[in-house]
């Protein structure tokens, strides 16, 4: 088996994302990690940390992961001081340009995944950069029409038919278009890699107790139902639409491979408050593995030491596994 | 301190209402518990289930419990033959009036609580009574105008400012006076049902990440936050809008008596989640205490034995609790 090779983006420079890969690198990794950042402003993150790094310069040719203390790092001018905690937005088009070298490096096929940590969605925005996440980002960049958002934690996958929008949008944008494109991306995914040969979706209705026969709201019966019908009938082994108040339980978990909420919050507290400060985003659908961390920049916390690793030493671990996988 | 006496209503005949009653006579209770229904189809079901059962019919005048493998009932007349797991829609007249029956038992202030077991709501509207719930029905009866619906498991209590209203609804139903009225309510009742001097409630935001400053939604800049800091005002203890897939993380909910979520599927499927087969609901606002299962009928399992009789020993330990706090 090859080694493989993942591209690492820290992120928001006075965010917590470089003391987190910092703090990864004092541990041995099966992979070879390769950072998308600026050499000098993760080597400074390192003495304000008071960790030891070597920093090696990233070469294609050399396939092997670095020794603990050190990073590979694939060096992306960065204009001025970063001081952590305090965002500045002349460094918002650094912040693009590294997801941008990592989305080409594995749409180009020399990377086996791609690991994010957190951005400034606002501060990029402020640098006169539009940016509405890194998930919109690298589906636009790999020219991919549809995407799906899905966060796992050891033992729950939840994917989201819709993410980001206003609570009073969910219902007009829950259509039997969306649910085919969601339902096909997961399938898909799931059969290409997670190895799952027969993926089995557990999916939530949209209002409480999945609509009470139509008594509390009727798009169950108008939209849900009926596109889960057709994927059955393409072979799709679904189940649902289940009140998303009992689809959590053991028996539904045991069988489930993946739990489809209809949107953010119908999801995402179940899975946050199971696996809090151990769960992964993963982006379904793009041309390459990606996996992220689940939290923000914690701006307050960069610099201090007190960042906690858990969430983006997940998301590597993830990112090996899922390309294992792939493999295979 | 004087003995508790709690009104039992069991509910729907053909359901496991009757079943979960005659196994919990088998086990000591504290408080007298007399039960709201037809004596001779709670003695034929505990026959059924091949379980000892003696009954006692109510006497006002005696505040002792009955004793192990007895029931005190108040008996109900009912027509006609329950078969478990077969709907008579004749049998809707009986069921409500238990529900009326143990409303103005409680209203005349001779009991201490009442404790609801499951009803079905579609075969009571079918015998002509239009009936939206247990809550609705005892809200009319005791002339209260508002009511909050709690769900509770151990360490966590979660209440809802809009509960079986369709998904679409939801942000039009969440108004400042709304509000207003669901957070006088906790916070009243905490204070005197619960026993909390001062309650702490946080409060979950509408829309994904609390609307990310209203880049995600409008609500909580125009309704939410208004409503909360004038509460806050008049002196009580509010945490939020918080976003709610991290509102239930340990360090707030150690702080949190209350978690209030805008809708069902916000706040249910973590407690569910978190507390399944042992949760309890429980309507504030009500002039008396009032718990309740929080499952429906399971009519395939009555008369069969299976019922988990978890959620209604936690709807009568938690009237208990309740009734004993409020007599200190």
């Amino acid at each position: 088996m090859k080694t493989l090779r993942i591209a690492v983006t820290p992120g928001e420079p006075a965010g917590i994302g470089p003391d987190l890969i910092v703090a990864l690198a004092q541990q041995v990794w099966s992979a070879q990690l390769v950072i998308f950042a600026n050499a000098q402003m993760i080597a400074e993150r390192a003495r304000q940390l008071n960790l030891p790094l070597t920093i090696i310069p990233f070469d294609s040719d050399d396939h092997q992961p670095a020794p603990v203390g050190a990073l590979i790092v694939q060096d992306v001018p960065l204009d001025g001081t970063v001081i952590p905690g305090t965002l500045n937005s002349e460094h918002g088009h650094y912040v693009v340009e590294t997801l941008r070298l990592a989305c080409e490096a594995n749409m180009q096929g020399h990377f086996d995944a791609v690991v994010t940590g957190p951005v400034h969605k606002g501060i990029i925005n402020q640098s006169g950069i539009s940016f509405s996440g890194h998930t919109e980002f690298f589906a636009h960049r790999s020219n991919t029409a549809d995407v799906v958002m899905m966060l796992a934690t050891e033992g729950l996958n939840v994917a989201l038919a819709t993410t980001h929008i206003p609570l009073a949008y969910v219902s007009k944008a829950i259509t039997q278009e969306r649910l085919h494109n969601v339902i096909r991306i997961i399938d898909h995914d799931f059969k290409t890699k997670f190895g799952v040969a027969q993926p089995h979706l557990f999916v939530c209705g949209l209002n409480p107790h999945a609509g009470e026969d139509g008594h509390l709201g009727r798009e169950e019966i108008e939209t849900i139902t009926p596109a889960l019908d057709a994927l059955r009938e393409q072979g799709m082994n679904i189940t649902g639409p289940l009140p998303a108040d009992t689809i959590f339980q053991p028996k539904y978990l045991a069988q489930a491979d993946v739990v489809l909420a209809m949107y953010h919050d119908q999801g995402l507290p179940v899975l946050k408050f199971k696996g809090f400060g151990a769960s992964v985003n993963i982006t379904l659908g793009l041309p390459f593995i990606r996996t992220s961390v689940d939290h923000g920049t914690a701006l307050d916390l960069a610099g201090s030491g007190m960042a906690d690793t858990g969430s983006l030493r997940q998301a590597l671990n993830k990112a090996i596994e899922l390309a294992n996988q792939k493999n295979e």
